[in-house]
């Protein structure tokens, strides 16, 4: 296999979207407008979420990390949170475990493919204007003028390598890390909060091992536990949730609300004394 | 027929969620994406909501109840409402009248299984975990990793009876139903604040009769019409809404601000003498 | 080509839902329900928005004209804001450029038929309900009852002309355009507030030509640009939008917070002196 491929790419004909553009305007159908129009074998387009904060790249990275994985392979992700969209930024598509990734090269793919391990890897691509189609010609809107055309022509069968040429530098993005701090405990930032006012915080189940940990705020004290119901209701309780990220949550109860703690916010997990499995 | 069986399932190849998960997260999405991984012949995936409000289980089985049965026969909805996810409570799978229905043993999927009637009636099977397909591995997102794989298995042709037996026994949901009092009148509750300010009350059409009713508050007056535009704009209106409840809304206005009514209110309507059909 | 005829109605399998119905309710999904269960051939369902203001026609005529167009020729627009639900308010379906537009007679389709242009222009039919399918029977719920039924028909291949006549009047919308002052400034209006805060207001591009045009507000001022980067971040902009529109904008902020403008408020607009094309 050559360094800049994957292997033959074959769409699954479903194409994932992700933005900042929210849901009560025009703008996401008229991208869904544009892929329907352009690729008419589609099977299904999917609203991964349209509520990221405006412009915020580590939320839209965080939220695709959780997704893609689970579609099909052959899937095209198209990512539009794009602050210097009309600029002359690339936009880049990267192929990784045979899905193909579309965004502008503003940092927001970075850690997918910075986390891409072994042999597999993954491949960055910069597309070449001239080889990609485009519809409209708006300076604003490259999610319907740009992106659509693009993640359609891929999902109707067009390679990675047909659009652009292989890449070895992107824009980077710095995620927050939880770090271990002398004393053994580890601080972490909340990621985000969920609806439920759950705070999910940067420490991964790998820097967790079997340790039993803690965290504490306001007189009330929460133990790492395998599930939300082992503690009663309105308790406070630490899981590792379904990104592999240690939660804070009340159960049936919004910890975020009750603890005043706020996205970007740093909690300190303690490692108990005494230790084992849990 | 035996008594556990409603006949064949002949799957739509449709399947629509809903949850109270809301839609700016990643959750959604991977639920699709293992749909659209292990159902490769699903026609369409609809949302029914993600906005129940959190671990709401009356709110949900009011949605679902308004919604399910305008889907074709041999669709699949599956509710993930779900307090308890990652405990042993079960799944459950019900079939009613040609559907299927997936959803914690939490009471979500009582009063649509209790209110099917005679012969037709409806079926509960309790889910047995080694006959069930699953993904990934966490205790906090059973929607993902439990629901979307048995939904996708039961889409894809599986029977209801290949992944569980059936039960006479789950767990009951009690829900607000307006009561008749001595002196004629129907005290109801508010159910639901929709999204005009609308409020669907408990009352339904069976209970109101061909009587005319009216209802009263802070002065102002309303009867019982057969559509919001037989009265005047800002003026108070009683309907028989989609849904066969008594609704009171404000024409072109918001019933619930200007009433000062929420969800959960009482409110008291009057059989008005005289009479007669409407 | 007869004058009550754009040509053949070949449908595209697509359609797509424009209302004021939010999406926590079971509302949206009822009206799927019904166009799946009775046109099992489509191709996709796609939401155009359920957050239109409630009742807000002329927002609604705006989210319609910026998103039709993009779909394949042959999609069905259903627009249900339609405060008149239940009374004898018609059914319009209108056709322009081989789609087919669906909504209550009210003044919601009139801009898009206006200004279909030339030969082609546009034709719009009242719809005859005893050629029109129905399910249900609410006086509330037209959206489920009579919309959806409907525009399953047409998916599914009938013709407009099969279900109503052309007509040659329907109500008309009265919609804000800028106007042109004698100094040779242009005042517009506020159209839409969008998820960033910027300000889409009602001065299109043939009005601005190719002028250099300026915009002040509380000791701020912006140029026409190309892109929103062509300002620092913070710095105001303009801009001709997707929607070839202009927009005011802050690079990375919120205009309509900064400038404590909203929805309907009037802009100026000046025309600087020197000129030249941008």
């Amino acid at each position: 296999m050559s360094p800049d491929s994957t292997g033959a790419w074959r769409p699954s004909g479903i194409v994932t979207l992700l933005t900042d553009f929210g849901t009560a305007g025009p703008y996401v159908a008229a991208m869904k407008g544009v892929l329907l129009d352009r690729a008419p074998g589609l099977r299904a387009i999917v609203d991964v979420s349209h509520e990221v904060p405006p412009q915020d790249l580590a939320a839209a990275a965080f939220v695709l990390d959780a997704a893609w994985s689970w579609f099909p392979t052959g899937t095209v992700h198209v990512v539009v949170v794009d602050p210097e969209v009309g600029t002359a930024r690339d936009i880049l598509v990267a192929e990784r475990d045979g899905h193909a990734l579309v965004a502008p090269d503003n940092g927001v793919l970075a850690p997918l493919v910075e986390s891409a391990s072994g042999g597999s890897g993954a491949i960055v691509r910069r597309v070449d204007p001239a080889r990609a189609p485009r519809v409209g010609g708006s300076a604003t809107f490259h999610g319907r003028d740009r992106f659509a055309p693009l993640a359609a022509h891929l999902a109707g069968g067009a390679s990675p390598e047909s659009v652009g040429q292989a890449s070895e530098s992107w824009r980077r993005l710095s995620l927050p890390e939880a770090r271990a701090e002398p004393d053994g405990s580890l601080v972490a930032q909340v990621l985000l909060v969920d609806r439920f006012g759950n705070l999910i915080t940067s420490a991964r189940r790998e820097q967790l091992g079997d340790a039993r940990w803690s965290f504490e705020r306001g007189g009330r004290r929460a133990e790492l536990a395998r599930t939300y119901a082992e503690v009663e209701p309105g308790e406070l309780v630490c899981v590792v949730d379904s990104h592999d990220r240690l939660e804070i949550a009340v159960r049936d109860g919004d910890a975020a609300s009750e603890l005043g703690l706020v996205r970007g916010a740093e909690v300190r997990l303690v490692r108990d004394a005494g230790g084992g499995g849990r």
